[in-house]
């Protein structure tokens, strides 16, 4: 059972797990000992230090060995956590090799530390997003092309306008999630960059070594060699907030949606039902749409938190106080956010369930009139768009004051059947002859979707 | 030593542990199982639920006997709190007195559990910031009574303009204090309300014992009983939060304030100092503006989160999906925030060093021409206002260019030392003449803060 | 014909007329003007300045003499208006009486009056924005009120569940307006608050005379006397703000509710139709929600304005630069878009259409389900809670699975039948017989709206 | 003189004139003409209308043929722009050319032309913002060079640390400069992308006209063909609005830098002066950073302003009520407050005033405490690191203490002098020898900047 202090309880809802693993108070610390490991073992390479120190810190940078909430009280003095984890990192390896204590963190500084460390933390989220929005390219990919010619009510302004498709629909999410994906790939060389520069950001405590060990440090860690530091430059980590705010507003609009759809008299798509899954003991019938409340929830609470992160940009000088502190469990959070939001939108999306029947039948709710449209434009090119315009509009209004079906109406109307037949007239008014290019849309999605190597 | 995902290595730093204790897990599970408690107790009050079983009740309304990790995975699946813990508290009271379980929760909905609960919280919240408030009022007062005429560089566009004191400054401080104060007064009685509907609001499933078991429920839990109940109606809490964004603010200011005082430049007001506080081991000078860096950093934070409030405003119908789930984490982040804000305020409030003789030196780094307005109103009286502030704007100009001192420059214009004696000038060329309702306006904060009973 | 550089385009819709004219560019210098001659009368009042001054500068202070165009390019220079403002005053003056001039403007600063004259603005702004929801308020009253008793399906998660009353929820919207109607008398003595300090806010200045002139200026602008100028405290601004958005969040919850019942599926309640009014050419049968638009799209936008505010709040020592600066055209904006929120929400509020015999429809959707909870705790007092509540988990299923209605399931199922009639399932099952305290809520509701004076 | 009702006093100050004409009244309406004319040429191109009704389309297609006032009273009842204008479009077409009327917005819905001549604006917007990003980074680039080895404090927590060049922070601008460019240049095909689906988004109303037409008006209009209409995914712009709210945020760092830089106490870099720019008649030596308050007001403003681009992405279904509405006057504001944020950059960075030798004199404020490292890192290698460290620390704390020069307390330490002598000491007490790897990083940022074709 958890500590009484913690504040997790709607963790598991809102966050995917492996994702809550990478910002953990272990993932904070272990990413920041990560860091002066490979510090060490670049100085070792250019021979600054001796190769002997490295293993003696590499043993020391365990998360476990640690005390989060002893170094909780020592943040709480320090300003920041990477002067109290190196203070403590220092006593770990002093107890076991004192002379290899002189050659931690040489020629760093705490927001070396500490950036660094949550660029490797988003190194591992942004491999989990794009693993996510993958796999839900996939399904929706798969899942277009299925209902790519299944007729449903076009809504604009929530009102029922001509029919579109529920693929044409789906393929509308998965092109958002291809452009989320293209965007993830452009900013990565931007934002998985070493931060490295010492008290001021020149490196000059390490002298004519500074550019070698530099280089060494950015290889060992995998990350980009930067134009200079930036402390106090955070567009890097801006940017990336800012498309996982893109695919929270994406994946907002997929729960609008499905809870749209869901609704007690539309009862058209669902999310997929399981045991528990929001039911009402009071009311049985009720499908409470929990994922998406998930999705919408992110997609509410990430604009907010991304406002924070941009009204943090203009940090003083060579380092910031209060504004790169506004960060810290800012950008951390919107990760979460966005992977809970993921977990729950490839969860819908594959479990997905469509009554179609109904789909047909709300298309019917109108009586015709959301087809007047297709009838208009058959109709001018026999009697001229004026008068197609005026004697539909006359049926419909007709239709609507009388209650009768629009097809009744217009089969009723000796201006209409003098230029088009029965049979013209049932095809006209059937929702599958007016889908437009919905298969195309399909289409074009899906290969845009195929054309980004998984 | 904490658990290894717990997300809380900064806690101490940005929040009050009073606080911290209010919104964890524990104090969140507490809260609901409060409202089932009393609950019990007011159906038993109106006859509705035998007095038996709300001791069985209540003896399972305690936190420590829940599972939390196990709850947070059952809100995965039900989409709220309230429905697993009714859930586990039932069986909790099923095992020890099976007659009794009937009786839990009886004529409420999840909402109901999950809102009053919040409000018992906040008022817990609300009272440790209304003390830290009247706290920091005091010391405010204090302080700005001490410093009500020790002159301090005016300072406008981040330029020295004419004098004010350190105690006015100190009081514009107070003063929010105490605004702020007045609102929370104001808006207790909103805020501390009742929510109790049932499914839909109507509290049609209690029959006619609807009002009288609201009525009771309000009176055992000590809070308001509101028009009708407000499961989308979310103006109560957003306005609490809002409050609290202004009392954020106006710390934000503080920080700002004093981190600018304390740059190496000005060095004339600090933080307190402690052992290791803000220190750097290769920068021994340095006294980095740990707490103002907390103040920044909530103002920076709260802002952002507020809106996040304010946007999910809009719910639908009698309860909402997604934009209700927003507000869950966001809401108590604020209080938080605000009171690590409050806590840092009130350390450097109390232990506030003061350089008055660097502040003197300073208000002379312009050599004269912040008061170059209070000489130009002195000699108006004698020649004209046009003549005076043409001949001051002459001085001024010739002072900059011969980097010369105003006062010199002054003693050597005959156009002034015919009107003004040696002695006038350096009367008028010191700071503490021309400080003009300084003393004045900290008595007119210092009564605000008393006219408001502790 | 407008400008071409002009960009008002949205205005109308967005704005109330009214409101638009407080804070465009001639309410703005009339402020600023309106400042400047009150100052004038005030220190001619204690003496400060000749009497035959007072006329001369008020015949200058009328907004139509200044040029906007060559303001707006000074302001670009000075960085502020009232600087250019005053010097073209000054000209203007002295044009007709030269010794006049001098007197203008006399120990104030460009703050005092762009900050005064915004505080005359938000005056004006105030009285608008308190008639219109006090009109609101009526017209709400009078609705819930007629309304009290029609049932309407509950929705949660958009879900239906247990019935309510249109009465209910429209008075549900009259609580906040109430309550936001107090916030505003509430706040009153906290903004309409002088701007007056001169340089740095100690009014040094004006030596002796300060405090006079302060309380005879007050006096003139009917507004309070503050602890002591507020030019970097600006939380009564903000505060006003917040209110604003607790007021665009309100009517956001108006105009979700509005838009989510005229949905074609849903099609019971709609905003008042007129010629044009949000119709579409091409389909007939539309009636878009362009009111309702207003009310979302303000509760959208006014959040993000607001964080803009709360953001701005840590200004610096006497007189900020950019954060003062963000705050002009913000709150503005913020006035104007709540003010044609408030005029949307009127119009609906007043011209609502109701399709009771839909609403009655609707509530059958569910096959009486939503009702099932009225039948189980009758039942339940006549066979225990937990054989009542398994019987209807029973029949709902059945229900559901084999498209029938509940009554007709129930009346086929012995375990039913043998405590309840048929006249009481009908009863049951009537919605109209489950409404709680619906018209209770609507009557407290009715009372604090009365008990508010217009 | 302008129009008593504009709303424009803040513009020239705030934005740059060509982008104001690019978002004023008149820009929106020509770029929807633009749109019109364009979808007739496409149509005409392949046969849906006769040529002959191309020419009076375009004709018609001037924006200064209509009156803006009546088209915004009309908006207030249509709910969007497009209906009126295509209206008022087809009566000024009709009254010359009757037979080309019927031609006009064939097969178009409102949010398609509303959306595309969005999207033209926005390329002209995109235009200005490149290019002048290009300059500035010109200009930046100079101007790091020039500087790249002048010694300026470094200053961590604003607190003075070890030296950095001015060309190196300089740099640090230059690189955001250069990659918010590479941003704009990868989002370009994404934004400018034709928007054309007709009622629903299946442009079903041309039949199996409707790929030629869009192909044909995308060529027409020279913009990108999409996967589908994107009337209700909104990330395209929104990926735009948070560029250029990374160009706010880092522009204001610059301001925040420079405004820090500017204050009287430390005085060593000034934006240009210019005749009554930020001057103070009451007090002649003030500067104030009427530029910098621009850029930090951008960056305070856009950040809300972006949140409520991000909060609107949820839009239901196939067009949406109000989330749509809230973008329409929010992204034209954002581009304009950058646009002026740009211009005021390019002026301080082209004409910045600096203090070279005030930037020394600052350097030595703590008496040579901020070299301490350097001395100590070369004392480490012949005495080892701790011993050196204690010696420094001992030594600093004496200068402290006894408000001494470092250099006079060193070469007062035997430990210290035996080992390093009087030359060198003075060595190791040059800012100018411990600027680290500055013009390393100058050139870097020049490099990358040329990288980028002009």
């Amino acid at each position: 059972m958890r500590d009484r202090t913690s504040n997790q309880l709607f963790e598991a809802y809102f966050t995917a797990k492996a994702m809550g693993e990478v910002f953990c108070d272990h993932g904070r610390v272990q990413a920041m000992l990560d860091f002066e490991a490979a510090l060490a073992r670049a100085q070792a390479r250019v021979g600054l230090i001796p190769q002997s120190a490295v293993d003696s810190i590499r043993a020391a940078c365990k998360a476990e060995l640690y005390d989060f909430d002893a170094l909780g009280q020592a943040i709480a003095v320090a300003g920041n956590s990477a002067i109290p984890l190196v203070k403590a990192l220092g006593k770990q390896i002093a107890a076991v090799a004192p002379e290899a204590e002189r050659y931690v963190h040489l020629g760093a500084t705490s927001q070396d530390v500490m950036d660094s460390g949550l660029v490797l933390q988003l190194r591992a989220a942004l491999v989990l997003i794009e693993d996510d929005l993958a796999r839900l390219g996939e399904v929706l990919a798969r899942q277009a092309r299925r209902y790519a010619a299944t007729p449903l009510a076009g809504r604009t302004w929530l009102q029922q306008a001509t029919p579109v498709t529920l693929g044409m629909k789906l393929a509308s999410w998965l092109g958002a999630v291809t452009r989320n994906r293209q965007r993830l790939l452009e900013l990565k060389p931007r934002l998985l960059c070493l931060q490295f520069g010492g008290a001021s950001g020149t490196l000059a405590a390490l002298g004519n070594q500074a550019l070698p060990v530099t280089r060494a440090l950015a290889d060992e860690l995998g990350l980009q060699m930067p134009d200079q530091p930036w402390h106090t430059q955070r567009d890097r980590l801006v940017e990336f907030g800012a498309v996982l705010g893109l695919i929270a507003g994406n994946l907002g609009k997929v729960g609008r949606d499905i809870s749209l759809l869901m609704q007690t008299e539309a009862a058209e798509v669902f999310e997929p039902a399981a045991p528990g899954k929001g039911g009402s003991s009071t009311m049985p019938h009720k499908r409470n749409p929990v994922g998406s409340a998930v999705l919408i929830s992110a997609a509410t609470r990430v604009p907010g938190l991304l406002s924070v992160l941009f009204s943090a940009m203009p940090q003083e000088h060579e380092r910031s106080l209060g504004l790169w502190h506004a960060e810290w469990e800012t950008l951390p959070e919107i990760c979460c956010l966005v992977s809970g939001a993921l977990a729950q939108a490839l969860n819908i999306a594959e479990g997905l369930e469509v009554d179609v029947e109904r789909m047909a039948r709300n298309l019917d709710l109108t009586h015709g009139l959301v087809l007047a449209e297709a009838v208009s434009i058959v109709l001018a090119q026999r009697v001229g768009r004026e008068t197609a315009h005026h004697l539909l509009e006359q049926c419909c209004k007709r239709a609507v004051s009388e209650q009768r079906h629009l097809r009744a109406v217009l089969g009723d109307e000796p201006g209409v059947t003098a230029h088009l037949s029965a049979a013209e007239l049932d095809c006209l008014l059937d929702p599958a002859h007016y889908l437009g290019q919905a298969t195309t849309w399909v289409e074009r999605a899906v290969a845009e979707h195929f054309s980004l190597a998984h």
